[in-house]
């Protein structure tokens, strides 16, 4: 992974990152390495995570997979990291396999998924390290019904990645289905490179060894210094940025298949991240479309941003045919990839112009290597940050209060505290 | 549509508003209305865009549409506002139209979609007020040419929407193509409601008058103050909280189909008030599945947040089956829809509890009157927060710096400034 964190320093940006500033943080980031290093030696909560690439088992996810090897049709039923990293995979590499995340409860896309595929194509994957989260058993139990109501035997269609207890597990003793582990210690959005994320990239025909094969390229990538650690240099300068007042990170890649990329990096970055009044809030954005929606509120608007510029460096190109239309001369003889790369390098300018920090992050190209370095780095860049906060990076205590909430109003037990109303309609 | 910004006061929020404080806004609210009401009487600039409702003229747009009555696929070629319009509409009210929004020039999307689809089936679209957006030509030159390859006569399956000149007005005149005028004096983002977003809404089946009749309905609900007036209420709401502090506008649906309102809303709010170092910055969000992504940030992270819930209140639902799985009994007899609520509540319940600003916008069901009126009203909000903000709601001055870049490397006539590099890798 390529990192350019030039336009984030502060002889072009404001915010920005003064050179010197960047080397007394290279000390706290030494220090953060031993300490993610002890972490990992000791397979730590959380810091497990960054030892995927050499514990995960390749071949357990295939041999869970092989049976449905002929499916059409995927349905994931997860949410939150039981989907983000599945779909980033699936999203960035393509294929045949239609693929479908169900990670919402809302029935009325529920009902118009259900109906519009061929159940009797389709392998179920189930996914839920407690085996007890509410949106995805609901779903899951929706989906089983409407296989039942056509004829399709579901046991022989689905197959679960969950932990050694709750509710999905014992599904799976009982009626005997293919049941991967969720990795121990790995918290749901640190798991696209595992039992968690991986299988749905299998079953799409990708090369899963070759996606860990990338990112134990990352691992061997850490250092203990910034400037020799792609990885630590985004997370450093991200870190930095923000404590100097660009609290939110525009994630923008210019490439339609990953989008999905900024939306598992907003998971990531926003849960790990965001406690104790801290944390860098992800924008999620998409080159160069956005330059026609947020980039006016990115170079004019108020200086708390940060905008990260993600590009793959080779791509399947295509030419714009020659044209009588007067005044577009200028994309005569070239190409939709020229296009989309002036596009890149013109706003990367003109944010710098405005004295707005960027960092440009490139891969080589879209495909599992790549992608596998690319997410093993922004995990290694969040938890290195989640160090230089001082937070804890792989819990997400807030989110409790209201799982507790809906899950007391929906059993009648409780309700809620009166609310404040100030209604206009 | 219905706007409760209890949850935004001072007496529940920090940032929040309190009480006296929105009563003396509302003094500056009259003012701004006054103004507003005189830039629509005069059809000026911008505010032309708050007549559509009155002003658009549904039945240019039925004959316009009528010759492609038959397609199976609608091919919208438009980026920004000539994009998410339209998509917002055709993803909200969905219908049997598969319809792509070609709004990036991604190489590889533009050809995996362009394999994908039947292009004799297929009505083209191109939208350009200027007729000279250098990523719609490129992307309708690859279209035409594509459509010439496959033996289809593209000059019989396409219209255009664009203003009085330009190369699209010229392509349409020299080929006898359809072609809507794009309305006068309304910026693309504020032109939903127009021939540009509502051809593909009829496209699809859907009623463009009755999407026009809720529009007219928040119309004439614009009043003086913003406790009277949702939409006003919303945007007075908005301002207040941002300039305390809430410089994050986290959007937030409770519907797979309004996810695209969402990045229509970024769109609007990021481009129309995000200048002069102001401007509050938009981020996207999905109810329930971002609980499981952005909802530590949001309860846990820094006070920067307003976070505005959206939902219908009435849908089709779908039962969640009774199950012999232990400890889901508080699942058993309820619904998706049930549960979904259950989890808009108690995430609403959760940011009040930890503070957090929020706001609770519902409309009746998602259908096209209600879809009108939401729309109109966001437009609404969206240009009073521009008239107390004191910006220039209708310009995007800052996208042209890029614009001009991008041209000039293209056409080899200007290279960019040189850039400061810190590369790891």
């Amino acid at each position: 992974m390529h990192v350019d964190v030039g336009n984030a320093l502060a002889v072009e940006a404001s915010p920005g990152v003064p050179e010197d500033a960047l080397e007394r943080l290279d000390d706290r980031v030494r220090d953060a390495h031993e300490h993610i290093v002890a972490g990992m030696t000791r397979e730590e909560f959380g810091y497990a995570a960054l030892n995927l690439p050499k514990t995960a088992d390749p071949a357990a996810i295939e041999r869970a997979v092989e049976p449905f090897a002929d499916s059409e049709v995927l349905l994931n039923v997860g949410i939150g990291g039981s989907a983000l990293g599945a779909a980033t995979l699936v999203d960035a590499l393509g294929g045949d396999l239609d693929a479908h995340f169900l990670d919402n409860v809302d029935p009325e896309h529920v009902t118009a998924l259900l109906e519009d595929i061929d159940l009797s194509q389709t392998v179920v994957h189930v996914v839920s390290r407690s085996g007890t989260t509410a949106e995805t058993l609901a779903n899951f139990l929706v989906v089983r019904d409407a296989m039942e109501q056509a004829g399709v035997d579901w046991t022989e269609r689905t197959f679960v990645t969950t932990g050694p207890e709750g509710n999905l597990r014992d599904l799976a003793d009982e009626h005997d289905l293919p049941a991967l582990d969720a990795p121990e210690g790995v918290p749901g959005r640190f798991s696209a490179l595992s039992t968690v994320g991986l299988p749905a990239a299998a079953l799409a025909g990708h090369d899963v060894e070759a996606i860990l094969a990338g990112a134990r390229e990352g691992r061997a990538a850490l250092t203990g210094s910034l400037f020799d650690c792609p990885a630590y240099a985004y997370g450093a300068t991200a870190y930095a940025l923000d404590v100097r007042g660009a609290g939110i990170n525009a994630m923008m890649p210019y490439a339609e298949s990953l989008e999905t990329f900024a939306e598992w990096f907003a998971q990531l970055w926003a849960e790990s991240l965001g406690k104790d009044g801290l944390g860098q809030t992800p924008a999620r954005a998409l080159g160069a479309t956005d330059q026609h929606s947020q980039l006016q509120l990115y170079r004019a608007g108020p200086r708390d941003k940060l905008v990260t510029l993600v590009r793959a460096r080779e791509r399947e190109d295509r030419g714009i045919p020659d044209t009588e239309l007067e005044g577009l001369d200028y994309l005569a003889g070239g190409s939709l990839g020229d296009l989309l790369d002036a596009e890149f390098e013109a706003t990367e300018a003109s944010l710098a112009e405005s004295g707005v920090p960027s960092v440009r992050v490139e891969i080589p190209r879209i495909d599992e290597r790549s992608l596998g370095r690319l997410l093993y780095d922004f995990e290694a860049a969040c938890v290195l940050a989640g160090e230089l906060y001082g937070v804890e990076t792989f819990t997400q205590p807030a989110v409790e209060w209201g799982k507790d909430a809906a899950r007391g109003l929906l059993s009648g037990e409780r309700g809620l505290p009166e609310k404040t109303e100030l209604v206009v309609e």
